[in-house]
């Protein structure tokens, strides 16, 4: 019995020792970003130096450089991994206007969803409203689309707490609203921007096309916009016209850019921690997402200079190509599995660089009561959200070859997100320094417990497909 | 046994019902403050048809009638409660600059501090600088300070999570720096702005004097300015000057507005929830304290536009002056001792607009664990911070009353607040809609959950001093 005592008591101790040295990491890495942190900074850099970088342009090249550059400054095994891209531009031309019954003219700034078709010249029709997807093909059936342009003007639902599920709630409208209307003979779709205020800014984001469908163009108008477009259409018959000769090319090349430090046990083994390098052509990408990308870079630049040693190896990936069509992380993880690597879980910052508020995982229940298990430490720091839920596009494209991988995404205050969101608002004033510093910081703490606590056992290997 | 269990049945779902009445309601609260709030116009007009409203200017007086036509208008039982005040204006000189050894000349925005005495013309003193009051101790007794202008030049601690501890860290600068500097000869004082950022705008704030000691006059200037200063004190002796024309005038009198529902079961038992009416003179008193205002009002408008009785009497109070004096708040304790009123909790808004992260509670163990049995029913908005700690300066004042009383302060995430705090960037437009929203119904929430389950023996009658 005291010797079964004594044992309980040892192992209490150690327990309680491991605690406190996690406790301490933990306000080690909290320290380093609120003190000495880069990655502010380096979103200066990225913003201004750069700016917008949509796939396929000249600044998205650069973005690959300046990525290759930083990770390189930091002593990280740098490398570029290349991969096809579609290539889309938005081209000079993009105006509207509409005309009420009584003659009034309305300009109206029209900005093209990514992937859109031009209009080849002006088109001009009258306008018709419908609410969402459900509403377009009603009106669709009853013949009421036929030759029209059609305005979509579905609201964020704004009872949502995260704003992201009002975003989910308006996905398929931007998605799939131009490919529906189209089948119905509309001659052009104008959507109400997927965004949570009403002002007058509009917000892009991609769309789809149906293999062998018919292609008609797709645009935004902002939220005051289509509040007043609703209006007029409710009030008498609308002539609507718009241009724009935003236009498609052939895939081409670009490149991931990939750092990682070397695991101390188990270099074979990897975590897989990123963001996307691209972004829409308006705003800087501040937000969306050069946040998710000095998240992760300062992430392993803090573990680096406080010489906190994983056992595993720590991968960061600077994505390219999120925004339309995540041709980068299907490389990526494609690539993984040809060449056999083994991965342990994936971590990706894409919801902004506001205050830090936890994770979500998309995985096993064991492997989020493991992520569960750090709730007391990480508390302190403003990290009570530990819950299931999404992980990200660009890790997702792992689940393919790596089933049951743990994906985790990193959940800051979602509350003004949609502000900026894919609008030329995302810039990088709109980003708080401290803000940015605890998103670094809550990352690095995080990665370091799963690796520290991570049973060897639940390590995958590549090849479910 | 089979009583037994049927009684542990009825009760469980009892507990049940209650459970998903209580989910309900407060859901029904969110919707109301995000779908139909009027909290956001309310900041706007408060703002921008008076904003800046220092205690004793017209601005104030114009506030309390602004407050009183506004919880009219909701239908309040609404009443002006006096109260003495003091006056102290800034005047139309402030002016500041110094000189290096090389005699180049270099201007800085100086913001006197509230209470300041002026200069009485233009006073120019060779500066030196003091880390804290500890370094202002020292010096002084080494009889440096005599004839100089002392600069006190202490930085938030960065390394803390929730800002208002950084705050808190400094604040003895700001309220004590002058007075103790007097002590030993100084000419007048420049403290480091209270300030997360380095930047070119000066916060200012309240300052003491001691009774019958000297006094001289204190400013605070920007934290950019005050690392220029800072090494331009370390490269050699500096010529500082400044000129301010601030002065007090006797104690006059103003209101607190105050606007009630009340209870349907105990109307002689009081909560009082408010914020503070006066704002100091730069920007336009947003997040401190316009924000605390409209939250409380609006959560008094939620629970009647949505029809939720409370049992108890709901008061809101619009105090005058907490930011140099809490006068108005001395007031009302001592009218409600002397009325013999019965007071149950107090809650107070005075950390900003905010996304909501929480509360905490300055009151008896058993009150902090019925705040902490709603947990669950909060989390899902972003409530997960149910914590012991401060309840907030104008309703600790009926602590000494009504000894035990549980106060709440109410917590919005800090990150950002000291960016604008008592300085020229409080303004309207850095308050967010949504995280405004929020905050109103997050009070109205824990009002409604507190005063459903509050034990009628935990009420507390007046009259321990």
């Amino acid at each position: 019995m005291r010797i079964f005592l004594t044992l309980v008591l040892f192992a209490s101790l150690g327990a309680l020792n491991a605690q406190k040295t996690d406790s301490l990491t933990v306000r080690a890495i909290f320290d380093e970003a609120l003190e000495e942190g880069e990655c502010y900074e380096n979103l200066r850099s990225l913003c201004k130096d750069i700016g917008a970088r949509l796939t396929g342009s000249a600044e998205a090249e650069m973005a690959v450089q300046w990525g290759k550059k930083l990770l390189e400054s930091y002593g990280f095994e740098t490398r570029l991994q290349e991969t096809p891209i579609p290539h889309w531009e938005r081209g000079t031309l993009e105006a509207g206007w509409y005309i009420t019954e009584d003659g009034q003219m309305h300009k109206i700034k029209v900005l093209a969803l990514g992937g859109s078709v031009g209009t080849n010249g002006m088109i001009s029709a009258t306008g018709i409203e419908a609410q969402d997807l459900a509403d377009v093909e009603r009106l669709g059936k009853g013949g009421k689309l036929e030759g029209k342009i059609v305005f979509i003007n579905k609201p964020f639902d704004q009872k949502q707490i995260n704003t992201f599920y009002a975003y989910g709630g308006c996905w398929p409208i931007r998605g799939n609203g131009t490919l529906e209307s189209a089948k119905y003979g509309a001659k052009a779709v104008l959507i109400r921007s997927l965004a949570t205020p009403i002002d007058d800014h509009p917000h892009t984001g991609g769309m789809y096309y149906e293999e062998g469908g018919r292609k008609i163009a797709g645009a935004a108008i902002s939220t005051q916009a289509s509040e007043e477009l609703s209006t007029a259409l409710k009030a008498g018959p609308v002539q609507i016209s718009i241009e724009m000769d935003c236009r498609s090319y052939p895939d081409k090349t670009s490149h991931n850019v990939i750092g990682e430090i070397k695991g101390s046990e188990f270099p074979d083994e990897i975590i897989t921690i990123g963001g996307h390098l691209d972004s829409w052509d308006v705003g800087e990408g501040a937000h969306d997402d050069g946040a998710g990308i000095v998240h992760c870079i300062e992430a392993l630049r803090i573990l680096k200079d406080r010489d906190i040693r994983l056992k595993r190896t720590l991968r960061v990936v600077l994505y390219m190509n999120e925004e339309n069509g995540a041709y980068g992380a299907n490389t990526y993880a494609e690539k993984a599995m040809e060449a056999g690597e083994k991965h342990v879980f994936a971590l990706e910052s894409d919801g902004g660089g506001h205050t830090p508020r936890g994770f979500s995982m998309d995985g096993p229940q064991d492997r989020l009561e493991l992520m569960q298990s750090f709730a007391e430490l990480l508390a302190p720091y403003g990290l009570r959200e530990l819950i299931a839920g999404y992980g990200g596009v660009d890790i997702g494209k792992l689940k393919k070859h790596y089933e049951g991988i743990a994906l985790i995404g990193f959940r800051p205050d979602s509350q003004r997100y949609f502000n900026f969101h894919h609008s030329e608002n995302d810039v990088f004033e709109m980003v708080n320094k401290r803000e940015l510093e605890l998103g670094s910081a809550s990352i690095a703490s995080l990665i370091y417990l799963m690796d520290k606590y991570w049973e060897q056992e639940k390590t995958f290997e590549g090849g479910t497909e």
